[in-house]
């Protein structure tokens, strides 16, 4: 059994981890804490049954355990880390703290200078499809952002081939469900506020995952400040939905572009390329650790990807724990409903 | 043109009412009030085009209007409306403050203290079509709450014959959408936690609403102390529907209470009492200012009544301007949807 | 490993039947029928991953399997019981068709004569929480109806402990998501017509599930001819609340009440008797295999009884594989989430 | 008052459309049909209390009309549009039959043969901002497509300027509610399919509103050939929100494209374009026959445009109105909601 803290249970991602983890047969939750509900326990805060205690974070000694999730916000996250760091602890961090390489580009975004930075260099980006080696060595994993898995998953096998122009823009126009906001109540989030509406927001290059996406397609040889990212605030609770518009060479044909995506993620557990025709919608993918993906071609040298994730596993808590289960050498699906 | 006033325009209630008076022939929108957005437009607190200028309640000079329009908080309303009313204005209260004749009982209730309960003698409980008459020369209308109105105007044929024994429950299992919650954001009313559920609260015979209802069942020789209601929050914007279980004498078919029903309310525009073998439901009163009605009888002695408003319209804004309609002698459906 | 065949999968029962049985740890699925879908895969008709293939009824062989789930239609279903009967493989039905004891009732209610009456004194009700003991032994169970799960779970206590005056209704005001009325599109059953609506239907006593649940109260000594039952169409994919209103003896406290509903579920893994003061909502049950059952005492000598599930789970398949589990002497929760 | 025939008044268009006449002040409804319930009323097809018989085609007699709207399927309204033109009734057609001048293109993308191509050069495209001069004097309106009014209302102020490049994609995206889909039940219509989902549907260039927009886009001296078009089914009952994505000159600022768009757009009712900063929803248009339209530059070069329309409003009925007040010399808003 593997000995494992939670900081941050109180979220809509602290939830769905615990549930997963309560379900994980190599799992033993040894603390979960909630600053502004420590005393009381995990059914007190959620329409659950699990008796689970939740703690303040001063309470929880991580010397006790070989890993931590961390779920707590951006900025707040960081000294956690360092915190669970300095004792030789594992760390799975589902903030935004150590996905920026560079805590300028960090403190630029966030408008919070970085206390960690020496961490940087050490934490591994977390996609598994992309990044399965690291990962398994990792001590420390920034688990990527919702959106940023969506579109990376779906860009990849592009990328990999270099069929991305450096010169033409990367459209993505992306749409999630209401959890993808968190739990504290907003005007936005209210319910006759989001029901029946449809919401674009921080559109264009101002979000946050702009820069973590940038990094990535970067990193991965693809265009530098093409990217233009649309969000919308969804009316359902789980999913993100991302119809992302490239260029490509004009002779590729659809079926090639189909055939190079079935075969970067051959064997792949949770990525389901769909068979031509066919296209992704949040059915696919929601309740599941799965990115569901499938390709159109309006015209030669232009395609469209449609990305299915859910929000709150695939893009938190199950990739997170997908990331663990390599990180401890289990099979990579254990706990997670492929 | 009548000269119209209107207290605490940032809530639904306050937007539906403005949504009305704007279309209506005979009004003039004098000022709308809203504390907290003071200095702002109507355009900017809600996704409407109308530039109608928001003041602080202390810049409203009631002298200068015909009648005043209260949405604003119970225990807030009564002052506004004993201010408008040294002015000799008239008042349309939207608010809980001058619903309950009795000071003691708002005060166990609302948890506050009653103002001006020299007031409440002269309130009218604007229920037209139970109070038509003195509605036409009321002062001060206390406009019924939405719950009230669709239990009210469910059980008042039955009422009116005395058909409901003294001694047996009257159950209201009644289901609202999110707007009867207002607008500040709550975590019951965050989407994720309102959308795909039902819950129920302050069931039994605690919620605000249940010492109005009884009031003016016990006024129209109904039973006291017999009201069972369960309030339920239900995933959509707008509607009540309330299902209501009451006894009624043996032998009555019916046959007989439907046309008991359509007798009683003969001619009012905006009742709809449904053919027998249909039920009402919220699509049938959602966006109108109707009451939609419809009969069941499980077994002989008992009956079932299904009722269904809009909540922001019938149950709050829309029977305001039915009221104003009524007050100032212009046709009684003048700018309401029928 | 137990051998499993399905009859009926393409039906959202059949499908979350299949996701159970897809992670049972001890089921091998040997076939799964859905007659106008023979030759394609699960995976077309869905959108779920699984290469399961879909056979006609004629091809499937069921002396091939230990047991086999039928989620056919009422009328369709007794025939292929009968069939599996004879070949001895104890049968799981979903189906309403061995429900009810008496064959002319069943005829009274579905319009089909009965042709497997002989099979009905074998049939054993499929609610583990009150017939365990008979299920463990069973060769044919008749697996509850939705409605009936959530209501007759909720009575048991006080039918158990004959606290149900004889004469008095009991009164059943459910809502129920949209999944409880199939897969086949409908106008009712319209996105746009069921989205923003609340819908009665079925009212008093004309629901099929009436029979059903009067049958179990009366073999478990509670009132004959006393029910009432409002079912409502609710705008959620899942999910019934019943809010039940019952008599009960005037000098029992809810206390007193509260503490008989822990006693008699004491141990019982699947029922979730919530703390007095908090309230059943269908987000304490969705996706997973309890019922909650909470109380509130409006009056002395009135109860209100709010009961949550999810109808396709513990309404349906996820009852279904707690028998299967019990019938084949497997820990009773396995594969199921508690 | 001006004589009004409504062709195929039981789909939601035609009850929206019916719901605007029915309160429009110069307007006197002759007859409604609705070939499959004609001997009904319309209260006993949609929940609406109006009594408004509805009757067969062949019953209705267009030569006691002044105008005739025709909300029947492609295909049928060829027919029905031919026969009121010859009896000299002026025709406001909401199907698709007219839409496209070259009847070849008509069948190419419908599938059926153009049965009244001597009409097609008397049609004018309903698009009032657009073609304000030539609906006045119009005996037929072809009135647009949902999709294509959304999106044309967009793109004109940059067509209208010649600032699009005949070169570079124009990328679409739009989400619309499932009243889109009509009123007829499908299995991607259905409540559960729909609900908590997102589907794309018909992307790229496979949609059958390409060929409208592209004809329309081509007239305005813009690109041919280069619409990408990606269409997803939302849940919600109504509403189009487009994200559009195109190039711009370089050179041309943001603040620039606003005050084009704002001067295109001076004194038109039901266009509001929102100030800088501020992004449309479908909120901002639901219920009423407004287009909202909201500008952002994610980088010089590049623009996405937010456009906002209630499909079944200005995408249809209140269009079609809007037209209707423009030929017969009434104020163009009569009637409809700014």
């Amino acid at each position: 059994m593997i000995r494992v803290g939670v900081y941050g249970a109180s979220g809509y991602t602290g939830l769905e981890l615990l549930r997963i983890l309560h379900r994980h047969p190599h799992v033993q939750l040894v603390f979960a804490t909630a600053q502004s509900h420590a005393g009381s326990a995990l059914r007190d805060v959620f329409p659950v049954p699990w008796d689970i205690p939740l703690i303040a974070e001063a309470e929880a000694d991580c010397s006790t355990v070989d890993v931590v999730f961390c779920c707590l916000p951006a900025g707040k996250a960081m000294e956690t880390v360092a915190l669970a760091h300095r004792h030789r602890v594992r760390v799975i961090d589902l903030s935004a703290d150590f996905r920026l390489a560079d805590a300028q580009v960090y403190t630029q975004w966030y408008g919070i200078p970085h206390s960690a930075p020496e961490l940087l260099p050490l934490a591994v980006y977390g996609l598994p499809e992309l990044y399965r080696e690291q990962i398994k060595h990792a001590s420390l994993i920034a688990n990527p952002g919702c959106y940023p898995t969506s579109v990376l998953l779906a860009l990849y096998p592009l990328l990999k081939e270099q069929l991305l122009p450096l010169d033409r823009p990367i459209i993505v126009d992306s749409k999630s469900g209401v959890s993808g906001a968190g739990r504290s109540p907003t005007l936005r989030t209210h319910f006759v506020e989001a029901n029946e509406n449809l919401s674009p927001y921080n559109i264009g290059r101002t979000h946050r995952h702009l820069p973590e996406m940038e990094q990535e397609i970067v990193r991965l040889g693809g265009p530098s400040g093409q990217l233009i990212f649309t969000p919308h605030l969804l009316p359902v609770n789980r999913g993100i939905l991302s119809s992302i518009y490239v260029s490509v060479p004009k002779t590729t044909s659809i079926e090639a572009l189909h055939a190079l995506f079935c075969q970067a993620y051959a064997g792949e557990p949770f990525i389901w390329v769909l068979p031509s025709g066919q296209l992704a919608t949040l059915a696919h993918a929601v309740h599941t650790n799965r990115c569901v993906l499938a390709l159109a071609q309006p015209m030669p040298g232009q395609l469209i990807i449609c990305s299915a994730i859910d929000n709150l596993i695939k893009g938190a808590a199950g990739q997170a724990v997908q990331n663990f289960n390599l990180m401890f050498g289990l099979d990579e699906t254990t706990g997670l409903a492929v």
